[in-house]
């Protein structure tokens, strides 16, 4: 593993309407926890507790998935909990980014609470600003806000070319999408 | 876990210019793991017996990633290695595909082999359409060609919106792209 100091702390945004947001930033974290970095991933929006594919693997490597979250989708009834949940979330990450003991921490589905206001994009700027500069930051989600691309360094849009939902009428799987 | 018989076996393409199609293939891996589905990896291109941080971190999670390949570059001088060495490993895949002893077979950069004609675009169909019909089959790189794209039944083009190497001339890094 090459020194800390020798790296260059990355801000890597994942976005776009297709596949592959969350999954790629599980690939890193894969990669990263077969070089020994440590590895920290905090999911927003997904049910608090979930036992998803990802969160039963990391559970065997003793890498810590927390997801904080009630599931929110177009259908929510209760916004101000949703909101609050995403902001308490977010305080965590924040602590754990100036805190500066991972080498990567992964914020899963994090753009919709900036897109939605639920958190300012100027005070995540802000606090990724400050982060120990071998820290990588990796923000998944669609409707990533321009501030934010424009601040970070790796931006990659992920785009549905085809989709068997859309095609075949074929919902996500177990072990492939969840 | 699912019955298999319930699952409905897909074929996936990564493509496109943009991070994260091998890098989402082994979030899949990771993802998959985590649910006890049988998983394996060929990787094409990549150097014979490379140690970069998927092979590592496979390697102590029992998961079978298998690069056979010579780092095949544009600057490439011996093509009938590069080409030879293609033809065999996408042998192994199909004997693999075939045989149905895994859930979810991934084949990494596996687009450029059939770009570049060292392996013919009809076999692969062909193999693909004799699969185990619970059997999930990856494919990613660039370039895929327009017949598989019409073929598959998801997918995704990873598009580069911003690059670190080309802003600020940041190389590739361990843990993050390797």
């Amino acid at each position: 593993m090459k020194p800390r100091r020798e790296r260059h702390g990355l801000v890597i945004v994942n976005t776009g309407d297709g596949k592959g947001k969350t999954t790629a930033a599980l690939g890193v974290l894969f990669r990263a926890w077969g070089r020994d970095f440590r590895v920290r991933m905090f999911q927003f929006i997904k049910h608090t507790g979930a036992r998803f594919g990802e969160q039963r693997a990391a559970e065997r490597l003793g890498i810590r998935i927390e997801a904080l979250g009630d599931g929110f989708t177009w259908l929510s009834k209760d916004m101000d909990r949703t909101t609050a949940l995403a902001v308490e979330q977010w305080g965590r990450c924040r602590e754990a980014i100036l805190q500066g003991d991972d080498d990567i921490i992964i914020l899963d589905e994090f753009t919709y609470a900036m897109h939605y206001g639920w958190v300012s994009v100027d005070e995540v700027i802000d606090t990724l600003k400050q982060r120990p500069r071998t820290l990588h930051v990796i923000i998944t989600g669609r409707y990533a806000p321009q501030e934010l691309i424009d601040f970070a360094d790796l931006v990659t849009e992920m785009r549905m070319v085809k989709h068997p939902y859309e095609t075949q009428g074929i919902k996500a799987q177990q072990g492939i999408e969840f």
